[in-house]
């Protein structure tokens, strides 16, 4: 597994928000070829087609964009107060994923972690795939698996599913070392896709 | 992997007790050979030897065992209202191990899943156990992988800690066939039991 240096984007959305910018993709999308920018960080006006997406993230938003097929992405400053988010692109297998873990109060005094894949592509595409989260400390380990949701949907409401990997406060703590998180993060295409591939 | 059939105790405290039985274990024991008790199903005043415990689960609490190195608990109710504790048995490596899947409200109005597993043993007997959960449906995955606790430990602390597999609400359902949950159990030995083994 390949360690990447601290590549982190944490954006802390300001108290006086209080909740975080509600998803508007589906309201604000007319011409299906566009999308509106799912940087959950920011209420952005952009919108634009999925194939300059990964360009707006990375101009705009100064999302970082990690390469292979298994890399660790490490969050630091866990102990920032919810709201926040920790954003990642994750190019690999010829497609770019964006890994979204959220610091959120869904019961009041409690936060949780929460963290996802999507694909930076269609719900068609992104059924292709599958992702796997691991984390590995203090000889305990924690593996989620589960196919990536497309960036065309809102990761407001994947999380607020509970659809993702789901961390506790005192297990993120058990997992992080000195206040960061290391998120170990494997792509792979699905059986699927493979035996569509065969036929 | 073997498919166990269902052999699951699933007893519902009662609404008027409200929350379950305190854990009496450190008040309780004087000699240090003598352990209470520990299944968190009800509050029995049982004291013995850890090698007559087992004979206790079965015979008093009537507690299934299953056997083998890789098993599949089938909890089936899931919806039964919190707190409701699922417990097994499991003979694996010369061992016996209790797996406990707690249904509670931690916080009010959202019960969450906690599943632990403990050795019935010393602590210092568990420390050479890795032992893992693993739930699989609907194109998703979930593995927990720790060192179990002693059931010398209290498992009511462990889960309050939520140092365990921890599945909201809605997890739960995405991995519930018809009410029911099935946990895939191994127990290996640890890589410090084995490397002390070498020496």
């Amino acid at each position: 597994m390949q360690y990447a240096p601290t590549l982190c984007a944490a954006v802390q959305t300001s108290a006086e928000q209080g909740i975080l910018p509600p998803c508007h993709h589906h309201e604000a999308v007319h011409d299906p070829q566009l999308v509106s920018c799912m940087c959950p960080l920011f209420s952005c006006p952009w919108e634009g087609h999925l194939e300059v997406v990964v360009s707006h993230l990375r101009q705009t938003h100064h999302i970082n964009i990690l390469q292979g097929a298994e890399i660790v992405f490490l969050a630091t400053d866990m102990h920032l107060p919810a709201p926040t988010d920790w954003i990642i692109m994750h190019s690999c297998l010829g497609h770019q994923f964006l890994l979204v873990l959220r610091k959120q109060e869904k019961y009041e005094g409690h936060p949780q972690f929460f963290a996802t894949m999507m694909l930076i592509g269609t719900p068609t595409q992104a059924d292709n795939f599958t992702y796997r989260l691991e984390l590995n400390r203090n000889q305990r380990r924690l593996k989620w698996e589960a196919t990536p949701r497309s960036v065309l949907e809102c990761v407001d409401s994947v999380i607020s599913d509970g659809d993702c990997l789901v961390l506790n406060t005192s297990l993120a703590q058990l997992f992080s070392d000195n206040g960061s998180l290391a998120i170990g993060i494997a792509i792979t295409t699905s059986k699927v896709h493979n035996s569509e591939a065969e036929m």
